[in-house]
């Protein structure tokens, strides 16, 4: 049988903030697309979209939407995929989902490409993408893991609006000049827009993202800490995190402290491993003032990190801050990068 | 001889934003006044300050002012107090000094009332104020060295611009509106001013507080290692730390992992310890959405504890977000609670 050269793909949620990053990716990737379907809710059905210069109109995603679809990339929200992705996977798709639906199903890849690519052979017709915080983590973490193992992982994240959605961006920007106007403003959706109590964001900092697990961690701690040890294949790593919301637009920052299980590692030997690594671009240098920052990050698939000190304490111990795009590498991008890997290995 | 019971007060930088907050905080205490003397740098002196609704001329520091000075509260730079504090020591005032400059030698206090007030006893004219981020992480973590004892602390910190000073805030009010105008900014002032390189704070997070030290680590974070041992009196704690600038106009938050050398504590023992200590406020209820946050602590006296959870992986970890007002504890309130205790003590 002849390998196929393009394929039939669905973007779901092809209005939101990820979504329109996706259909970005592949456009600036040059996707092999014989057929672009571009579905959402109905709500948004209608809408119409630029992809390579033509307009393209959104349909309301249904079951039948996905006959004929090779690869299905959802980011509807998670009610969504877990309706829909069945049906297109039963329709013979491939399915990429960037919502938290699937993830911890131990017959569904959680996959980033840069750390565990392999787990795509073991596909069952979907494959879940992590969580934007977990991504950008784990490709930092992967190499250190490989060359001097890793023991322990304590993370504290400085996370944008931007991955709590399009509205989450407006209500910043509101907010801000709302404030700079010396008004009062009127939270209507962060931290959790379903939740009983929305806090200004507008130059304040929220430790919470997502919902709080009876346990004390938010979800989003939880995310982090959970498909960090199933993406690593490592269910015994030691990961602790504290997530936190800022008035930052796009760009996920990390404080990430870590155990490796080596003796006598140096910070220049994970300088240089990581400067090396795939998807990685080390920015560290004291002297220079070099040091990644999420509004310089932004807009970019790699993953950059920097501040790399070993512990003045503990000879294993690292500091590292590690930020990245969270609408790319953190969503669209290592999507259309899981797309791409499924056709390099022949999946699709 | 009879105990004394006004004083005459000198506040040195009395223009600049911690001298404000000192001034409003002398006026709220209601502090036994019987001068007040308001000093400042050649450039400020001749500004007229609003104190108990009356005018009062700022003047030129000079080592003649602190005459007759009992209490000199300095925070007008390190290089002013290196010069005057050993000035209006030999003149016989103690100062209060909010600088970094006598902070770690030997025979100069560094005290926060809530953890070492007694070092006040071994004064020698110098008593040193910590740094903002140190301050309101020793006020938390010493009721659980007490209870249970410390051996280690992780700090990340989420630090408000004010902490750089009113120019400082003045940026960060003029880039965001730059930003929402659309138009580029031009950084002049954050991370350093005296730095090479300054980057937008508008939507961004800077890794970068106070300038590198050799080992990698900044000053601000070296300042957070190296007096929290001071303050607490432990050269063994194992302590790390890394700081990082937000678009916060006031209000530090610290994300800290701390491990204790008791067994068995539960979070809710903390929870309840911490309640009960001096100088802080627990807010921390995933249930109502109650943690602290840096807007809501601005203007308040207090160090907010909340999130605080025991980790997953170490009985003896625990996790913990504090935030306090950096201008009020972090400096104006801590400079003006410990000359309060000196005239409690006696001292003065």
């Amino acid at each position: 049988m002849e390998k196929k050269q393009s394929f039939h793909v669905a973007v779901v949620g092809a209005t939101g903030a990820v979504g329109q990053q996706i259909l970005n990716t592949l456009e600036n990737r040059n996707f092999p697309i014989s057929k672009l379907s571009l579905l959402s809710s109905k709500r948004s059905a209608g809408t119409t979209v630029v992809f390579k210069n033509e307009n393209v109109t959104v349909q309301e995603a249904t079951p039948e939407s996905f006959e004929g679809v090779d690869i299905a990339l959802f980011s509807a929200g998670g009610s969504v995929s877990k309706v829909l992705a069945p049906e297109a996977a039963a329709r013979g798709a491939i399915v990429v989902d960037n919502t938290s639906a699937f993830r911890m199903e131990t017959d569904v890849p959680l996959v980033v490409p840069e750390v565990n690519e392999q787990d795509l052979l073991a596909h069952k017709g979907i494959i879940a993408n992590p969580n934007c915080s977990t991504i950008q983590m784990v490709v930092a973490l992967e190499p250190i893991r490989q060359a001097y193992g890793l023991k322990k992982v304590i993370a504290s994240t400085y996370q944008a609006v931007s991955g709590a959605g399009a509205s989450a961006i407006e209500e910043l920007h509101v907010q801000t000049k709302t404030v700079l106007e010396g008004q009062p403003v009127e939270p209507k959706m962060l931290p959790v827009k379903s939740g009983e109590k929305h806090y200004q964001i507008a130059f304040n900092a929220i430790p919470q993202i997502d919902v709080f697990t009876e346990n004390g961690f938010t979800y989003e701690e939880m995310k982090m800490i959970n498909e960090t040890k199933k993406i690593m294949h490592m269910p015994e790593l030691e990961v602790a995190a504290t997530c936190v919301r800022l008035p930052v637009v796009t760009g996920h920052s990390e404080s990430v402290y870590i155990e490796v299980e080596k003796e006598g590692v140096t910070a220049e030997e994970i300088r240089v491993l990581l400067s090396e690594a795939e998807g990685i671009i080390v920015q560290d240098n004291p002297a220079e003032q070099l040091y990644p920052m999420p509004f310089y990050a932004a807009g970019q698939n790699e993953v950059f990190v920097g501040r790399i000190r070993k512990d003045l304490n503990n000879d294993k111990g690292f500091h590292l801050w590690i930020v990245s795009d969270n609408l790319l590498k953190g969503a669209a991008w290592n999507s259309v990068q899981i797309a791409e890997r499924l056709i390099k290995l022949g999946l699709v």
